[in-house]
């Protein structure tokens, strides 16, 4: 029997639904899958309504079949647990698990992610159905792997104002502070007179007059988040239990910050994300002529970033588990990729350490909500681009062997959700963005070629040579002792330390915790308008901070890098551990960036825009986003190339042994 | 007895209230309106309080004195049924009749249409009005028509999400799709587990969590559509039976897109419309420069369009039923007429085939919400400038004679209600928009003063010299027939034949049905944000898509007359039909219909901006919509003036004998 | 003991929250008041759930111990009344009384103002704390003034959906109409069927399919203001009677018109508001680089519209309550003030005839919503430096000594609660703004350096030269009679007399009741888009009008000083009375405002940007807003410098000595 195999140590997936086409076709789907280099399917996390078609009824027959067809390619399955879409009658049993928007409004049934994350009764009916799977499926040769759930949160729907969540959340409430008087302090009730009396007077943040307290905004965030890891541990306990030996994963997304994701794989094996790179371009903040500019190629450093973030919450182990392959559905404007991107972005994900690439779909839908989401395959059967560039990319592995382990990286960029939870609680200027800060400090590391680990707040960080921490308003004790520990060059961003874990001003004000490290106290923030800028001097440049900056106080023997126009420090250091206090243009950030990393010791030979690189196993990868062909050979001069040129079009991609000690 | 009267073919008709005014006024106005050349007076259609002050307490005197009254001046009277308007008692009586919104909140009584379509109950209440009043004054000698209702659907009032149009949807959905399977497989339910098990498990589609299946919008849309017709037609067989001989008609609306208006015009004689040239400009879409320019006089094509496509949809019998006089009250800004456009907006509307142009309305209110929406008569009685170009309208009349009929086309543009819902439903591109495409479309042929038929879905189109199909999704075999046909020349736009009736992706791609005549498959399809484009080369001229671009695969033998910078089809022929793979720019579309209205033999000389022409009878109609005076004798060398001069002022209005053979 | 004192006639005040601190705080803070020059002290105003933490069960004891701290300093209190945040407890016994939102939504507890106007049972519970607390506190020698609540209608509480405000609507009506025949006749019911049989059917103008009638939206607004003065009247009438010799204020807002404050003035005795001048130029319309240009000083006439508006409303008696102190956390983008502007803010207050200037607040808060509010110290509890900068406020006054009486201003600007609902109701263009209007001619007047007196409609203006009246469409009897004595110059704007009480039209149409004074008709008006504007021209220069222009017929001999380009009269004048036909452009505006002013015999030198002038007692006050340091010296040349130099900073304050006659 012909077996799907990878040839090295990477593999190359599909995400593929039986169900949706006629039995006689899966054979030579499969056939073709293995054909292409293909080892890995992912199926089943949409078939509810085809697994129990009547409550109680289940119809795990096909299933058995398609897994058999695929093994008996050899390939192996991720089988997903179908519980994103409970079928009708299940909801009809109890419409209570719906989810209620902020206005107290239930989000129906007729698309998918139709529950509420706190209703208890539908966490039984997962684990009813769930248990079914796994004691039908555990052991089946074909799986080595199952996703629980699909794309957590997805459409807005962690936060849920149903009555289930109300009272979750008081119980919630009552673990942590043991009594409403120890509330009503930390929250600062008093405050407006919103102090309760008893737990079962709070309600959700929702309907409020003018905005609910940022403390209970903050732990309704907390709690929401909690609620999500403990629905996907119900699901992973079972797993284990029954099928045993198999990894356990989800399936993440890009930018998404309603869950803390470090909570939800402290229960699973492996992070997956699901990578769209022009969708994203599309929909998250950035400018038009930027948009516009990496339209069918998408953002150089989008991918990456999170490459690197969820390789760090799964532990060194991701996959990317859907991968864009041409035009998708949902994006506010929809462009084909440029020629090459499909391998481009494949190969990207492997140089940050993936273990397996999966795209997403095997054939374009016909019918329904994502009829206009390209394939690798035509809705009529006819292969389309991307099944070619993926073929191209499964032979490019096999050029290349193994890969060997991700590269260690000596730069750590702190991502923190609760930091994202509080700035949008409080922002306090309407352009304050987490998401944006951390992206734009993170692509100031990347345009000088290094390489980055993303770190939740509990990583230990003592031993990078350089660590980022962007606004970080909560920052936990066990991250400030590690701060200080580390021998590492520090850049803390402003907001950091001004906030306790209650979201409260620390009473020796911000820096709070870090005061000690950083030397300086901040006794007044302010935000703009666009235009609204402060000019900041620099290293005998003019730049700015806007969106934010603040007013500091230095202690004694702090050194003052940069002050602002109106004579205030914007920049400061004391020994390794330097502040900036304030939103930094982009250029500022850049010239502060370079100027750590040298300092750090990390070579910092800045690459042209779109061009970027990342080091595994004995191999340098080297991506051009964009806009213009490039020769690399001035950045990379001692290098051998394994795959592609010195120029590199558009959309190439070149593999380099090399033997120059890399940075990062 | 004096009478007023048509002196020609045509009328002069007025929108009137007596209910709002002191009987003893009602001669005098009677009297007025005949000597500025008015015949026809809509009356009766927001009159329900008054004609039914107390549930089942008729009061129809007055109205038969205002009849009267008109009568005795020789006025013809169109007789409103009240049914927009439910008094609060009805709705009292029967709360569930309001319209509900897609937030699930009911929409209240205190303005107008707060009712809603399915609503059985409401229909029986009407039926009881309607046949009251045919009763009464079904062979009053002054009627010459009945007018439903008034403006089907104004305020967004179709789509109504209440429990009886649930109901109703659900048993729509049963005698559509005659079992539950047959509807899961038609919309594709399988996929994200959405299938149902019977009809009595189907929601309206709202509310959902993402977007719901298009296939479930899509007849969402036509159920609702259908409710308008079906409500419409109760009305239509009580008055048909009792009140023979009258004509029977409904005021439809600009750009409304809500309902199938060729299928409530199955049921009535007559299509008329309410056209407001300022108010639409400024609601509709066009850019500020646009709006600024033409602020005064009305976009040059915008009634012209709607001329042609209610003319179809009477089949061949249309009025303007509202005609605006001076400033409404409705758009977000109101500006005032240029002098002389009341005049002109009536003649075209005559030039294009109307029956009636009827101005809304006698007098201005100076009450409730329509107080700054002028009138031929200011609210203190004195004549306002329109009742003045009123007056020289009747008199242009005059001197004309009669004008005979409507100028037959040789150019028919097919426009589709089920497209716009199909584009809505899923439009994949933020900026595509069925009728701004169709509108542009419209513009191209004007531009070469040709004469248009716009014609619906199921209109027999093969004896047309020039066919132009704007983006039907589903094209009816009907017409992929007629198409396939005819011996003209044809455009087909993109996205023409991508889905089945059914809303999927038909089996053999797109264009699906359309595949044999166009000999094309389109595989991919992409939408830009603004700016986003791709440059197309075409006669040596280089010109782009935006908004959308399709990758063609022809077939041997398919010509390709222009290409994407990037080396794909972007427009084709196959003998005859012609294949348009994106959307084009202005220029880029004007290129193309001018080669094609040639290759169809019709003269296209290019009229200056502004200057519309069409021809009536023994006439050519010219309109200057400005911006600047023109001299119009070089386009119509050898003509003969009956009405106004060569050069033409804006506004101005000039009437031609010619015998040369004229082109469209 | 030590005693905090006026030096002056004036008084430095700061708002407290001794609830929010340790009690073993209270005296070092109060000490340290009386340093900083401060002699008054709010108190209590959010502090329910500490004066009634159970039911029933009042805790004064705290707030008696405050008083006495506070006192023993010599400090005198405004006691607030907490209603503005009633308990949850509260709350929860009768959850009716919370603010229901136009969709009919209850707005829940947890933030403030969470309760609706209308509620009677929430009146008697109001009534209840109030009465206790006036019982125990109201002869308390601390105590100098109350304050009714805090900022009514913030957070757009006035109109309230509730069911209590459904009946008290209908109540309302009754009274105002006596029969439901005449309030239809009044509204016009009878168009589109609106006719009601009782006042029982009548609903509140929400959720109405399309616009509800504007004469149905102007009552409920009338009715929502009557809610606010007679729910402030309970609270009143307790004080009065048990707290005899104690004034009784309310803190206002900035440009909030939601209920006429002239209606509440009435039962008080000082009008105070709460003045932030960064955050409201931030929210209040502007152009961005106007907001950027002033972002850390204000609005130069901003403040100074305010402390005359509520001049005027207090009949002479006001207070600045609220004044911001550094950043606030409510404005889209919150920055710091220029140092220097804490004092002049002070100084321009006291300048326009304050009592009292009192600073928000004196510590900033760890917690709850406004952590990013800056106060006089920081939260740790050192001086910031608004503390410092009040510290220079006292010790300016107390070298200038008795300010004396606020200045008589020579012109009137007419301002009404009621106009601006009038014109919310039925803008007729979305450009028009009330408050946009209003401000325009205030700022025309202020960089001329005229003093102005801010006046309500029912206002005696015969006694002034100049007189203006912003748009106005509905002007009372008395004050149409005022204007026709008034022997000084008059400026009518466009739309008054436009409406009669009931929002129709007259009969004589507009300016109807000033028909007679003006000698103009006005027949028609139109509203532009941005840029469509018509050309005026006005004393040899080329102006415009956008927004807004009428078509006005002037009777014989009324003088037409402008005409726009099409031939209509722009600016008429008839005696001293003057009509504006239009919206003028700013510089059009100015030019009419200045030779109206010197028709009048005032003054007229003209400012420079951002400098501005207000005579008070012996003194003349100049500041400078900025942009720029400027030279006063050219407009004050005979005066005698007691503060402050010739050149002033931005910033920077003035104040002279002058024997020079003053304008305005
Ligand atoms: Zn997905
Ligand atoms: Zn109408
Ligand atoms: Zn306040």
């Amino acid at each position: 029997m012909p077996q799907a195999q990878s040839l090295t140590d990477v593999s190359i997936g599909v995400c593929y639904y039986p169900e949706h086409w006629p039995e006689a076709m899966w054979p030579e789907d499969a056939r073709r899958m293995r054909e292409a280099g293909i080892s890995r399917v992912r199926i089943g996390e949409f078939a509810w309504s085809r697994l129990e078609p009547e409550p109680g009824t289940y119809d795990f027959d096909w299933l058995s079949r398609a897994l058999d067809t695929l093994h008996g390619e050899g390939l192996q399955v991720v089988l997903g647990t179908p519980t994103a879409t409970p079928p009708k009658w299940l909801v009809d049993s109890m419409p209570d698990m719906l989810p209620v928007d902020r206005h107290g409004r239930p989000r129906g049934f007729a698309s998918r992610r139709h529950y509420c994350f706190s209703h208890a009764g539908y966490r039984r009916e997962c684990a009813r159905i769930v248990k079914a799977l796994a004691e039908t499926f555990g052991q089946h040769p074909a799986i080595v792997a199952w996703q629980t759930d699909n794309e957590y949160g997805c459409h807005d729907t962690v936060l849920s104002y149903s009555d289930e969540a109300r009272l979750g959340f008081r119980h919630w409430l009552r673990d942590r502070y043991g009594s409403v008087a120890a509330l009503n302090d930390a929250w600062g009730n008093v405050f407006w007179s919103m102090e309760y009396r008893s737990f079962d007077e709070i309600d959700l943040p929702s309907g409020t007059v003018t905005e609910a307290n940022p403390a209970h905004r903050a732990d309704f965030h907390r709690y929401s988040s909690d609620q999500v890891a403990a629905f996907n541990r119900v699901q992973v306990e079972i797993i284990r239990a029954l099928s045993p030996g198999r990894d356990i994963l989800h399936n993440f997304m890009t930018f998404f910050l309603d869950f803390d994701h470090y909570e939800v794989m402290k229960d699973l094996d492996i992070a997956t994300w699901d990578s769209y790179p022009l969708g994203s371009l599309d929909v998250f903040p950035g400018d038009a002529a930027h948009k516009t500019a990496f339209m069918r190629t998408g953002d150089p450093d989008l991918q990456a970033f999170h490459h690197d973030l969820y390789r760090g919450a799964g532990r060194g182990r991701f996959w990317v588990m859907e991968q864009q392959p041409g035009p998708v559905n949902w994006a506010h404007y929809n462009v084909d990729a440029q020629p090459g991107l499909v391998r481009l972005w494949g190969l990207e994900g492997f140089a940050h350490g993936a273990e397996t690439i999966s795209y997403f779909r095997w054939r374009q839908a016909p019918f329904a909500q994502e009829q206009f989401h390209a394939g690798l395959n035509l809705p009529d059967g006819e292969p389309d681009r991307a099944f070619h560039e993926v073929k191209q990319l499964s032979q490019d592995l096999a050029s290349l062997g193994p890969l060997g382990a991700s590269a260690s990286a000596r730069v750590a960029l702190v991502f923190s959700y609760e930091a994202a939870w509080f700035l949008r609680v409080q922002p306090q200027g309407r352009s304050f963005s987490y998401v944006e800060q951390v992206f734009a400090m993170y692509r100031s590391l990347r345009r000088l070629g290094l390489d980055v680990d993303v770190v939740g707040p509990d990583a230990e960080v003592s031993g990078y040579a350089l660590v980022l921490v962007p606004s970080m308003p909560h920052v936990p004790e066990r991250l400030a002792a590690s701060l200080a520990a580390c021998k590492g060059t520090l850049l803390i961003a402003a907001r950091s330390g001004s906030r306790t874990a209650s979201h409260r001003i620390p009473d020796n004000l911000a820096p709070g915790i870090l005061s000690g490290l950083l030397g300086v106290k901040v006794t007044r923030a302010e935000s703009f308008r666009p235009h609204g800028a402060v000019p900041v001097r620099y290293d005998n440049e003019n730049y700015s901070f806007d969106r934010w900056r603040e007013f500091v106080v230095p202690e004694a023997g702090v050194e003052v890098l940069a002050e602002t126009e109106d004579g205030h420090p914007a920049f400061t250091r004391k020994g390794r551990a330097h502040y900036l206090a304030g939103w930094p243009d982009d250029a500022f950030l850049n010239g502060v960036v370079e100027r750590l990393a040298r300092e750090a010791g990390l070579a910092t030979g800045e690459l042209p825009a779109g061009l970027r690189s990342r080091r595994r196993g004995p191999y340098r990868f080297v991506f051009n986003y964009g806009p213009a062909a490039a020769d690399i050979s001035p950045y990379f001069p001692a290098s051998e190339f394994v795959l592609g040129q010195p120029r590199l079009e558009v959309g190439g991609v070149a593999v380099l042994h090399t033997d120059v000690p890399a940075n990062g």
